[in-house]
This record gives C-alpha cells, structure tokens and sequence, in this order.
C-alpha cells in the first residue's frame, strides 16, 4: 500500500556504557531494538521518538515480511501521507529497556551469571527510559527531536522528555495519559501484579530456569487490563450481554461473548508477553510523578520545559479520563507555557489511542502538519 | 448499647421437601441459616426481611457472644430505634442457599455421596433464593413481608420478590442495585471467578477432598471486587498515594499504602469464604435479568409488582451507578408504580449501601417510619 512504510528491519543497538538507574541499580551494558522508518534530513531536525505503552514495542509501523498478517501497533498514525508523515519525518521506535521485544530485559541473558537476569532485573522508572532514549539520539546524532509523541505510559515518557531534555526536544505530544497514577489505578496495577506473583509457575522471578511460565496469572493481569482499555459503553455496544449458545449454560464455560473475548485475550497475551516484563511496566506507571521532586507542583515540574504541548484525551477513557489530561494541560498554562488540547468524542475509551476515530487522526495531522511546516 | 439488637443466636432450619432450581438441578433437601430480630406482631403483618449480597450472610444484626468485637453486618441500619426499627418490626436475616455461612452450599455434605458437594452443587439464580426465602415465610406463617429490603444482590432478591409473589410483598427497598449486569460487571466477575478456577489448588471445585484451599484464586478475586466496591475519589481520599516507608522502593513488596489494604482484605477473605461459593453469587450476579421473560422490557416486568418501592443510590458508585438504579425508576413509572427515589451523595462508592452518611439513614428512616405506620 502507498502509505504504508512497507517492509522493515528492526536493528540492535548496543551500548556498552554502563547506566545507573534512578532506583541505583546498574546495568553494565544493554540493547536496545530499534526501527526507523522515513530519513533523516541533513540537519537531523526532522526526528520524531514514538514511546510505547505497557505492552508495545519498536515495531511501530510496516511489516517484518510480505507475510505478516498485521503492521505495526500504530501503523494507522505513521507512513507516507499519515499523520506522523514518513515523507517528512524521520521516526523512530524502540523497545524500552526491560522490555520483552529484542531491548535488554528480565529474559535477556545476566552476564554476570549466564542465567536470564529474572528476579535480578532492576526496577525502571520512566526517567531511565528517556536516558536511554536520549544515548539513542546521541549515537544518531540527533540533538533535538522535532516530537516525542506517546500515549498512556508512552505519554508520559514524552512528558518527562519534555523536563528533563528542555532543549532536546520541540514538541510533546501526550495522549491518553495522566501526570501520575491515581489510588485506583495503582490498585488495579497492583492485583495484576499479584496475579503474577503469587502464581506458583512465577518461582519469584526465574521462571526460565524451571522451563515454566506463570501464564494463568499473565493472563489474569491482561483479562484484567483489557477491561481498563475499554469504555464501560463501547464494551456493552460490542457484546452487550449476548450469550455464546443463546441459552443460559449454568455452568463456569463460556457464557456471554464478553467473557469468550476477554478469556482469548488474555490466553493470546500469556503466550507472548514477559511476565516479568509486566511487572516492570507497571511499577513504572505507579512511581511516574514528575511533581514529586517540584514539591507537589506539577506546574513547577513543567516549568523546566520549553516544548510546545498538544495534549489529547478521549472522552469514554476511564482509565486516564480527560480530567487527567486537563490537570497537564492546567499546568503547562500555569507554567506559561504553550499548549493545544484536545479532547475527542470516542467509545473507543483508553483504546482510542490506537484507533482512528476521524477527529482524532485530523488532530495529530494538523498540529504534526504545523511542526513539519518549521522544518527548512 | 441500647440500640443494638444484643445477642442473637442464629437457627438452622431444614427443609425437607425436594426444590428444583432454575437450571432444571433438584435439591433433595436443604437448610436455611438464619437470624431473627425483635417480634412478630399478632397478625404477622410486621416482618422484614432483608437479602445480602456478594459476601453477606444471615448474621446482619447484633452478637452472636458477649465477646464478639464486631457486629452482623448491617447493624448500623438494624435495631431499636434505628432506621429499620426491632422495636417495630420483626427482622429476618438469611444466609442464601449456596451459601458458606451455614446454609447448604457446595461445602456441605452431599447426602447421594458423603463428600462435600463441590463441583457437584448446582448454579443458584436469585429467583432460586426468592424461593427458599418464600418457603422460610411460610414455615414462619408470614403471608406478606412489610418489605423486602436489599443493597446489591440484595437489591435484586428485592426486585425480583416484587415480580415473583406480588402478593406477598408490601414494600420492596432496592439500594445500590441494578435491573442487570452491564457487560463491563460480567467482565469483573469473569475475571474474579477465572481467578479461582485456573487456581491450581482449586481442583474442579473439589478442593475440599485434597485438604487444600483455592486461596490464592479467592484472593485475587476479592482484591478486584474491593476496587469496584470504592470509588476513585474515595480511595484517593483514603489512601492517595501514600508509600508505606515514605520512599520508593523499587521491588514488588508493598510500597504503596492502597497495595496493604488490598493484599490484607483479600488475604482476610480468603481465609474465611468459600470459593465456590463466591463463584456462584457472581453467577447469580451475571444472569439476574428480570426482563428476559418479559421481552425485554423491565417495565413490563414491574408490572407484574403491586408493592410500593424505594430506590436508593449513590453519586460516586461506579459498579452499579444512580443510572442503574434510574432505570429502575423508570420501569417502575412506565409501569404505574409507586416508587420513591433518594440518589445520595456520598464519598464511599457502592459500599456507601452499608455506611452511614446521614442523608442516606434519613431516607432509610423516613420510608420505613411510614411503613410502621400502616401496621395497626
């Protein structure tokens, strides 16, 4: 297709620098799996850094083979003539650290002991991803970024770029996200956590080891997830309460449709996923609060940026619903600084991100047409 | 104190006579858990009784010794004096048949093999319970309840008194409830219960025989339901985000306070409830649909109720919100009923059905202060 960035090649990179996390853990060398997609122009200003969610990854658009069955997690957003156009922009994807997709992870093998690091990987926050981000710009030798763009945890990955890289980087794109996690969303983060832990195929950490994996409680985490991703309404206009036979079975099988989706994403997850690569993904959505080193304020925190904002939430979205997005919005106003805000009518609810909800897509390719039109 | 009921002894009474349930299973015999407080007047025109939901039972009021530290589970509304007045009417409390409390469930012995019933206890459906509940009335000699009082699943034994034996029932007190699930409360359940079946201690629902306990299932469970329980605002509240030590810690033990009290309520319950039985009131949960046989229409089915209702709901109850409960409303009105609707304000989520905020055991208390009223 014409708008598709087409066949890709995801490459390794290795940085043989030790890094010191925010939690003092050190990793002596790691990897990073990366894809770009579009060229770098002849003054390196045209580079975009998408950051990924909980459970994404650097493949972000086009294909691996002429086989594969589905692009990239947002190859809606990103190709020739998309929103994120390739034509113009040089993007870029990558695995964070800790990931489970080619980026030195919790199944990456401990050099100090030759065994996959398990238990021994270190907590990372979101601060350390962006570091790692930022050795990435370096060995491509791109001192700004034209955008940094994410959604849900990639959004605050942008958020956080866009205070600890001022000069970094010229527009933030945050969608979907929340200047921190509320007591719910980390007790929601906290029961998938426990599924996981207390499974009895989790043997602490190093599973690989027992040639086991905790998939029930993998699968329970992303059961659990999926219905934190969809609107209370998006999800009764798909499957209502209809039954898979049309008669009430009166028996723990199958019984409504909902429970047949949310049973088969769940069991399609626990067959790919780290488990442990879970369990870091969302202690770093609980410690995200770029205004707890600002004494609280997250006008403070975003007073350090010099970026220019869109920010993007979607009205069904319960799990980061738009009164989040407003408090970074309210707060990037207070620190005088400039922000366009939108916030789209979709049932898609935290999903809508990686839909293509027409309000949404003529958004991102107006402000992102905008950023290109800086560019000489 | 001299508004509590004091101590009660609970009775069992046996009932003899084959029930078939909804799903076609027959029941030999079964036995009925059960709490009566204050006195049947002459013409037993004065009796209430009041369903539990989820995880209640028969013991709503009062102690069962002089030691006991807490209190049945409803006796901030149940006593002399109090909203649901003993000195007035004659309350009954009854643990449901599936029950663990007492009543026969999957944990009781089976007489056709001598073990307990496990996986071989029949799905229960509230209709079943208004049954059991209709013949424990006549065993009293009560021809008509002055009402029928529910929050919850309570609720619904409340609605479903009222379309099942109109006659029977004077006032029906639907609170926090629901006409049906919504597809997101399946969504919870079916989680909550995958939880427990794919726990490998659960064994089929046999688990007693191996002398083991699905805890680890029930736990997860029980740590989901109570985020749906509380609302967002009030755990926030609460907890915020509160850190156990004050700093990070960056490991998976406890870090945030809301993480404590999730793992000790779900840790507490599982020592306590029965699995199988928690899976069969989620599955009463998921089929009560009292416009089925209706065609749809939950009006219609109110039609078939003479009592007079009082809906009651609460602002920040997310599981089942006021516009369950406004649905209900209409039905009743589209039906030419007489309903009384209260939507109260309140910080405490779908448990506010079991709290106290004034405004709430003002409503309760004035609509039963004329209920008394039309005893002679």
């Amino acid at each position: 297709m014409s708008d598709s960035v087409g066949i890709v090649t995801p490459q390794k990179w290795v940085f043989e620098e030790p890094i010191t996390l925010s939690s003092g853990a050190v990793l002596p060398r790691y990897e990073l799996m990366v894809e770009t997609y579009g060229e770098l122009n002849a003054d390196k200003s045209n580079a975009i850094l998408i950051c990924h969610a909980l459970s994404g990854h650097h493949h972000v658009a086009g294909y691996h083979t002429a086989e594969d069955k589905a692009p990239g997690w947002w190859d809606s957003m990103i190709g020739p003539g998309k929103p994120i156009d390739t034509n113009r922009f040089f993007v870029i994807g990558v695995n964070n650290l800790g990931g489970c997709h080619g980026s030195t992870g919790p199944s990456s093998i401990n050099p100090a002991t030759g065994e996959p690091y398990g238990s021994a990987f270190p907590v990372v926050l979101v601060r350390d991803w962006v570091e790692t981000q930022a050795r990435l710009a370096d060995r491509l030798g791109i001192q700004q970024f034209a955008a940094v763009i994410g959604g849900s945890l990639g959004g605050m990955q942008a958020l956080r770029w866009s205070i600890t890289y001022p000069e970094r980087i010229r527009h933030a794109l945050v969608i979907a996200s929340a200047p921190k996690l509320t007591t719910q969303n980390i007790a929601f983060n906290d029961v998938a956590r426990q599924a996981i832990l207390t499974d009895p195929e989790f043997h602490g950490g190093d599973f690989y080891q027992h040639g086991v994996v905790p998939r029930r409680g993998l699968r329970l985490a992303r059961m659990l997830g999926h219905i934190t991703y969809l609107s209370d309404g998006g999800m009764g206009e798909k499957f209502g309460r209809l039954l898979r036979t049309g008669e009430y079975q009166y028996g723990f099988d199958v019984e409504f449709e909902i429970e047949s989706y949310l049973r088969y994403q769940g069991d399609k997850f626990a067959n790919v996923f780290d488990a442990n690569t879970y369990l870091l993904m969302t202690k770093a959505l609980d410690y995200f609060d770029p205004a707890r080193h600002y004494g609280g304020s997250l006008a403070e925190a975003m007073r350090q940026a010099k970026a220019k904002f869109l920010v993007v939430s979607f009205t069904t979205d319960w799990r980061f619903a738009p009164a989040r997005s407003r408090e970074i919005v309210k707060a990037l106003l207070d620190a005088d600084r400039t922000v366009s805000y939108a916030e789209i009518e979709s049932q898609h609810g935290h999903d809508a991100f990686l839909m293509q909800d027409a309000p949404y897509m003529n958004v991102m390719r107006a402000y992102l047409n905008n950023v290109a039109k800086e560019l000489v």
